[in-house]
């Protein structure tokens, strides 16, 4: 471990390590196909959408929520007179998420090899327990890390929990997520520093300003550049 | 902390701390009540338990996938002819279930209170993360408590991988729960010590053998037993 600069890197996962908002928007897709005789698919989507948000507090984060969610949209939308076979559809298109692959992102492997031993790796990610294990699992990333979080969300307060359970100062943290309102933003206000690495789609609901400017703030295009950065922050 | 006998107290949540299965019970009441016209309470639970048992590899434990269970049990059952109206009602079950207040059982928080800084205290609970989190927020207990391990599923390896987070070794452990199948026999298997307190509700995936006449196996009748049994065990 480095005598100066960073002991725990904290990794978040889904379109950080491996792709998830993808797979979220496939199944939109067959969710708007499903209904098309009912409503337009921006519609749809505006509409299930709102459901998320309104079922959030009480649902959490996850595919079984989105899923319930969904089946509440599409009763909505056909006034009660939903067909029992679209039904079953869509929960078999739920059940489809919950087996769909674990897809890496470019160098995903590589920099977690490359860091391994180095620093305290500590993967930290938002959602459903069961699903995320099960992602975490297929990754092959596990051995790779010296802790796992699963969080039911992304907060300051959570961040500070994680750093003090790892024993590790605060400004001797570095978290890296596609998020900034869930991976960098609280880890910021919470006194780490973060590097943002955006990924091409990220749900409406984690948009947020980027704090340019900020002194522990750092973006990149991949994680290729993570070992780079990190080097440079003491 | 006692110089010799147990470092770390684990205790179980759902059946243990507070209720639960009297909440799946009346839901399964509601339910059984919706499809009354199609098919009696007992073939009914028969489906809805097949249902779960099929699903749990994919959903895991709690209430987000028994409502997705519900709702695939309600159109097995009336061939795809599901009422709208019906599968609204279930979701609004589902989320009333995710709502219902915590109701404490007999002696939860006086003991405790009791065994609280003497022991360490780790509450180690499976299932849903957002809905134990919101469950224990709303007990009050969180501040007992030294830890908070909310896991997947409860076997051996996931015990001592927790005792293993903690620092301890596994004959100073011990673990209280009401679920012969998660919390006694995987906590012995692991090498700890269990205190088995029986519940009249015992979901039925969770039955098991009691192991009388295991060295480490204590059972009360409830939780206000614990310091007297603990003190003996070492």
């Amino acid at each position: 471990m480095p005598e100066t600069g960073p002991l725990l890197v904290g990794f978040d996962a889904d379109d950080t390590l491996w792709q998830n908002e993808q797979f979220y928007r496939l199944t939109e897709e067959a969710f708007a196909a499903l209904l098309a005789d009912h409503c337009e698919a921006a519609v749809l989507s505006e509409r299930l959408l709102a459901a998320e948000r309104r079922n959030l507090a009480l649902y959490g984060f996850g595919i079984k929520g989105f899923t319930l969610s969904m089946i509440e949209t599409a009763l909505e939308l056909t006034d009660g007179a939903l067909p029992g076979h679209v039904v079953a559809r869509i929960l078999e298109i739920g059940r489809e998420m919950l087996r769909h692959p674990v897809d890496l992102l470019p160098s995903a492997r590589e920099t977690l090899e490359a860091l391994s031993g180095r620093y305290r790796l500590v993967l930290i990610t938002k959602g459903d327990l069961f699903d995320q294990e099960r992602k975490l699992a297929a990754s092959g990333l596990g051995p790779f890390f010296d802790g796992i979080e699963i969080v039911s969300d992304k907060t300051d307060g959570i961040y500070r929990g994680i750093f003090a359970r790892h024993g590790t100062e605060p400004c001797r943290c570095v978290m890296i997520g596609n998020s900034l309102k869930s991976d960098i933003l609280p880890a910021l206000g919470a006194g780490a520093s973060a590097i943002f690495i955006p990924h091409d789609l990220t749900w409406v609901h984690e948009h947020a300003e980027a704090p340019e400017g900020h002194p522990g703030f750092s973006q990149a295009a991949d994680l290729s550049a993570v070992p780079g950065i990190l080097a440079t922050i003491g």
